[in-house]
């Protein structure tokens, strides 16, 4: 470790699944005492992390937007998607760095659990080695969803598996078959392919779909009565174990 | 649904990993507000979740304490140890219903997140068609000790399989094998077990081990750098995945 003596903190600050009272005691200070943050958002927009923290910032806080760039048109697996990404949490990663060296103290807002596919970890993995860091742990947003659901999730020796919507469908079906509990996760675009390997697995009876869960906008339904629909990113299926249960 | 028009509410109050201050807004509000408060034990001890609330409750608080069998006796899969655990189960969700029927709100302390692999789960399913429930999500014990462990956990488009380590070795190491990212938890008497499903998988160079995460006798330390010790089981070994990162 080479760290500059009077170099600041990084911290990452888990927010929780999007409803503001979901927040830990811990983040609730974090917020409350920081001079600067910094958050990841789309051009043009707020983004959910900012818009959890209204209300719980002082007046003179200043706000560094990590601005995403534009990849809606190149597909996830291209090399040029994987260059701009690089690129921009390079970018993203020497703007802290100049504040931490500097002196000051940067929060980074995350939305659910920091160390959880969050972004806050391509910075975090960048600046550990050169500056103080600190992570508070947060809710994931499939906590919220199935604590909204009122869905009791993994029971005694069930074992759960988290998989992303990108899966091949062969690949989804195999690890929707090994498991008692299944949360799948990047929907989007792939939830047609999702679906119809749920329905394959025959677990569809059990599968519910969440989208903004614990959100104002909170939408929830059995997947089996879901029309087409256009279905966000973020939108989540759980498939709750139905293990051990005395 | 068949709810007595003045009963009381339920609610499952998810208290986080063990440090008081990764407690949500939510969990505190409601404790301060809570009249009645119930929770899991063993004979002769206060618990977890008792501990963690300490300072966050009413001076008249009424408290219900639920005392667990003594099962240490009886194998896990043993048909008396299900049996009791039956019976504990019925005896408690009878207690709450009573207080419930008489219009008082109870709240049940969880540690964790009530949903996932938490003891209310059974009490909720016993009382949720008779009375109003209501479930507050937490902060996991896993997200509190990947994020003291500084262990970012899954990128990308990881698969994480969260394994008990009651599982045979065979199924620990085809499960090890299938996932970009693990936890292994209820550790205890599994341990050995468990450490050569992982060095055979070839996963021991990124294992950590992890013991009362969060709290103030946290100890961490590469699982290959752990000599037999005495190992608790709530006790934790955490698989950090390392994919598409750019």
């Amino acid at each position: 470790m080479n760290r500059p003596v009077n170099s600041g903190c990084l911290t990452g600050i888990g927010l929780g699944p999007g409803d503001p009272e979901l927040m830990t005691l811990k983040a609730q200070r974090a917020l409350a005492s920081a001079r600067i943050i910094a958050y990841f958002c789309k051009r043009g927009q707020r983004g959910h992390a900012r818009k959890i923290v209204d209300g719980f910032l002082t007046a003179d806080c200043e706000e560094l937007r990590l601005v995403y760039p534009l990849t809606t048109e190149i597909p996830f697996n291209h090399p040029d998607y994987v260059d701009q990404l690089h690129a921009f949490y390079e970018t993203s990663a020497a703007l802290l760095a100049e504040r931490l060296a500097q002196g000051a103290d940067v929060a980074l807002l995350c939305e659910g659990d920091p160390m959880f596919y969050g972004s806050f970890m391509h910075l975090y993995v960048r600046l550990r080695t050169r500056f103080a860091v600190n992570v508070i742990a947060g809710v994931t947003g499939m906590s919220g969803c199935w604590s909204a659901a009122g869905a009791p999730m993994t029971w005694g020796d069930d074992i759960l598996t988290v998989l992303p919507g990108t899966l091949p469908p062969q690949a989804l079906l195999q690890r929707l078959q090994a498991s008692d509990a299944c949360v799948i996760m990047k929907l989007g675009r792939n939830f047609a392919k999702v679906r119809a390997a749920i329905a394959e697995a025959g677990l569809m009876a059990r599968a519910i779909y969440v989208e903004r869960g614990t959100m104002s906008e909170q939408f929830m339904a059995p997947l089996a009565e879901c029309g087409e629909r256009p279905v966000p990113y973020f939108a989540l299926i759980l498939i709750p174990g139905h293990g051990r249960a005395p």
